[in-house]
């Protein structure tokens, strides 16, 4: 029960459908790195969502997918635009720029969102040789704080960009939660608004590991299977994890497992916002709860339900739903904070 | 029926404790990234296996697990000697050199197998700047070729390295086929002879994924987290992987696995060895077997059960077993075999 | 004529004394890369004046002086924290990321001058392996925009730094011109305050080439002649940059030159400071005078005396005075910005 | 005196007429970073010997132009197949793996050449992400054994190498010296027989410092500009680099400087040849002599005239000659070895 939470949706576990598929897969032989039936399925499931020019390349997870998504992108003498938030930027230890060489030019952003508006003073100093070029605009959707770019907002974005000669990259960790929310299918925020490469994710919305790559721009396709081996993200036994995805797009599970995690948001929203304490910092679209609560609640809060503080000084705490987040969880949750506000109060 | 054979032992499956195991660990919440019990478990097994001053760091893959260890090893500037035949070398699509960015010093040997002899002429340069400088020595056990190192010879090589100030890295893809043939324990052949650093292998053994670099060293431990993370190689839902190690060393899970998987190999080398157009190349110390093949059996040989040709021009090929092999696989594969020599013949 | 102007100290010339040098160098054969004596004579004068226990190595270029020193004080999960003006930064094109592997962590400053409280919200996520670890502060003395820290300030810092368990950088190019305007020695604002590894320039002070990477910080020692060659920024014939260091702080010619840089700096920002339409944007304390002028100015003005635009958007230009501007060259200059006054207004 | 010998060309100094150019240029200012009149009358004169179409970029040193070439040539996941003895692979500390990423494939070579033949072998693996994808072929010219490729086996092997998907380098640190040796222009060994990225040397030939990466295949032009500088290659005071390439094409220049240096390499050949304990193990085709000599003449011989010792177990040493070598250094030098001869006889 401990472990029980909101502290990320890596924290929950695997979907069943998705987990039957991986005991399915485990019969006899099959070709490894990829050259088996269960990749040529998920390829064609991912096809039928993305289009059938799509190029996909299954990695083991969403920093693996990131760079060497950018690896196909941009040389090491290029700069990738994204927000200061965005997770190449904070959470991944640096591996971008270790593994491109590239400089992450990053643009700090009220809400974990670029606009043409916010990223213009930092794309100068094309064909000047002490500059990094900009080259990759790197947009995540749903953001790290939560929040939704619209239809309209990737198509002004990416148009942008392109008009600019950079490539639209989307770190798509979360992008099921951001389809669901918007009521759109995966194509429609990304390959139908001109992103270049997509990173899916799907182990934050239920897999057990397994991300991909997705190519949609042709021109680009070429060296993407040995800058994956080169990148150390070519696994072996693959059918265990194209079995996923198969499973993860028939019958549109993802929409069903993200929009359940994004209403436990909302419902974990409507809760905190009711104690007058409690001040939600950002829009709730997707499966992130963003709030400032007095720093003395923190520490029994997490002991009882571990969550991480976002920013310590503001106090400001995110909370995160997933598939398996239950409405018992959220009154739980929400009955130990005013038990402690009492006791704090 | 058509994808058994003797291709690769990544092109088996799953054993079903481990796979048992997998669907047990998916229970509730854990902490993401190896802050769960699971994840607790398994290092706690493994330093029983290892000892107790063990640090150990889960990877993806072997690919992974050999980089990260490296990097930990070597800076740039410093050579990684290996033979010709290492995996390192040949088969990682230059992710040693790209992500270390140390050359490898790759000696020529006839069996896999290096020795002070092979490597002391590359053993030079010490202190002179324009060359790469040696510092890390690389073993493979069991070898690419199948052949095995005996604790004597590891623990000569590795004093021998450490005499010249270099570390030894072991690739231990397969330990545990060599630790069932030479009948000793995992650390007799590495932690116990002197090894720095180990990736310890299973997935070939019947894990679905999942390598972990063991660093017995203590002055190595510090940075290993980061390199980890750095290199794309940290697991969000780790306690999946971690719950595979803590089965695969119950009870030596390993050890029955990967006998199986030497005894078929036995029992192929027999097999075919008794054809008389067929050449054994290599002793058949783990699960692999090297054979020479009248070059106009393998196209008809490989349509039935695919495996690769090792080197086209002397017309030799790999056959691999694994933890699956069964005795009928052998037996129908040789009868084949001496159907296609009866046709061609 | 048409080249003289204030675009950059880089595209003055070479000091006589310093040709000299040169030339007297050009005789019989020496040791290459660093084994003759004129090395040994300039290490030598480096070592009285920033302390015996100085390791002194000479490269090409500053570039090459900052991703040398960067490689030597961190490994590449660890972070680099920077003013975002900061030549590193800006102005290398990527050089330190592709190199060192490192994550730039660049603070926005009103006058290319960091202090702790700018530095402090960056300092955090130690321990935490998604986070890069930020393990180097890098100081810009004189700064990009022409200020300068005070002893004070650097000591503060310096003790800020490694209290926190960072290391110090010091990119030194312009360090005479600090030097010089505080009326202080080179050591006072290096070695002395705590600064670990400098890159000293001498280039934009009337050297013709060479830069030398000083390594204050004992523990630091060991691996520079390594990542210097590995870094391509090993000379071969390195007596003819050698002899120019001897030359260069020969009775201290660096001083005097760069004084006279200086001295046309503050004539220079008196004399445009006296332009109505015209307005300083930094304090002139080194060699630099940064203004914003008329946009319609700037053209006309480049055609007869070639320099940058600093920010296209405001305006602002920067101007950079060296060790060979004649006062004929200022009251030129501004006389034809009066006429260009004049003529447009 | 006591530095004078045959330890290497870069122990030399420079030539009156380069050394003139750079006291000439020397004159007011010029725009730094390559801006530059000297710099383009440089390039003028390089595109009159290598064709209209070159594009030249100088750098500083030769490991600089061999990585900034071999970045435009290859991606981190591509191979350059090399001679074992190349200076990239030996001498240069690891910098093209550190700063490309590449996998140098090494190939043993009796005299330092590479043939069709010797590189078959490690031309294979097209394809497959498992492997390094072989894309460069580097060739020395001369090679570091001081031997020549002709015109007609350059040809060869370019034509092989293209048919192959391969692009050619060169390596061109003494490519005056085997254009002087073969009586035909630069051209004629470089451009002309198919080379797409020529390294160009001439530092060893008399120049102070300075190569040129000069290239001839124009879908490799795009990028150099910004690589040279992310290596840390861009010189801001190129007039000083460019004046030396003027003064160094000027009258073919290099080809009297070069003659002369393999003219004294005649010589010493002859006249070592003469002894009977001295055995000649290569062909004398450059500037360099490689002879065994018995293992105790080295020491007293080195105290007079220090050289290298190429192959400590065989007793294999190696003189170079230069531009400055005169007759009577040989003739003392050789004397010195009889007296050596006498004494230990």
């Amino acid at each position: 029960m401990g472990n029980r939470g909101f502290a990320s949706d890596n924290n929950a576990g695997v979907l069943p459908e998705v987990m039957q598929a991986i005991a399915d897969a485990n019969s006899g032989h099959a070709i490894a790195y990829g050259g088996d039936e269960y990749t040529r399925e998920a390829e064609a499931a991912l096809r039928r969502v993305f289009g059938e020019a799509t190029q996909c390349y299954f990695v083991f997870n969403g920093t693996g997918a990131n760079v060497v998504a950018l690896q196909a992108m941009a040389r090491s003498y290029e700069g990738v635009v994204c927000a200061a938030t965005a997770h190449i930027n904070v959470d991944e230890c640096g591996a971008p720029e270790k593994l491109s060489g590239c400089k992450l030019i990053d643009v700090p952003t009220p809400d974990g969102k670029l606009s043409p508006e916010l990223i213009a003073p930092v794309l100068h100093g094309f064909g000047f040789e002490h500059h990094v070029q900009p080259r990759v605009l790197s947009l995540t959707q749903a953001s790290e704080m939560g929040t939704l770019y619209s239809i309209e907002e990737l198509r002004a974005l990416c148009a942008y960009a392109h008009e600019r000669g950079l490539l639209v990259h989307m770190d798509g960790a979360r992008l099921s939660n951001a389809a669901a929310a918007l009521n759109c299918s995966l194509a429609d925020i990304s390959v139908k608004v001109g992103v270049d490469v997509l990173s899916l994710g799907a182990t934050k919305n239920g897999l057990m590991f397994g991300e991909a790559v997705l190519v949609f721009n042709p021109e680009l396709q070429g060296p993407l299977k040995y800058i994956r081996k080169q990148s150390t993200q070519l696994f072996s036994k693959m059918r265990f994890l194209s079995a996923q995805y198969t499973a993860f797009l028939k019958n549109e599970l993802w929409r069903k497992s993200a929009r359940h995690a994004n209403q436990m948001a909302q419902l974990l929203a409507r809760e905190v916002g009711a104690i007058k304490e409690v001040q939600l910092t950002q829009k709730v679209e997707s499966n992130a709860v963003f709030a400032l609560i007095p720093k003395e609640w923190i520490a029994p809060l997490q002991a009882a339900y571990f969550f991480y503080v976002w920013d310590e000084n503001r106090s400001e705490v995110r909370w995160m739903t997933s598939f398996d987040t239950t409405e018992a969880d959220i009154h739980e949750f929400v009955a130990q904070m005013r038990r402690i506000a009492e006791l704090k109060g």
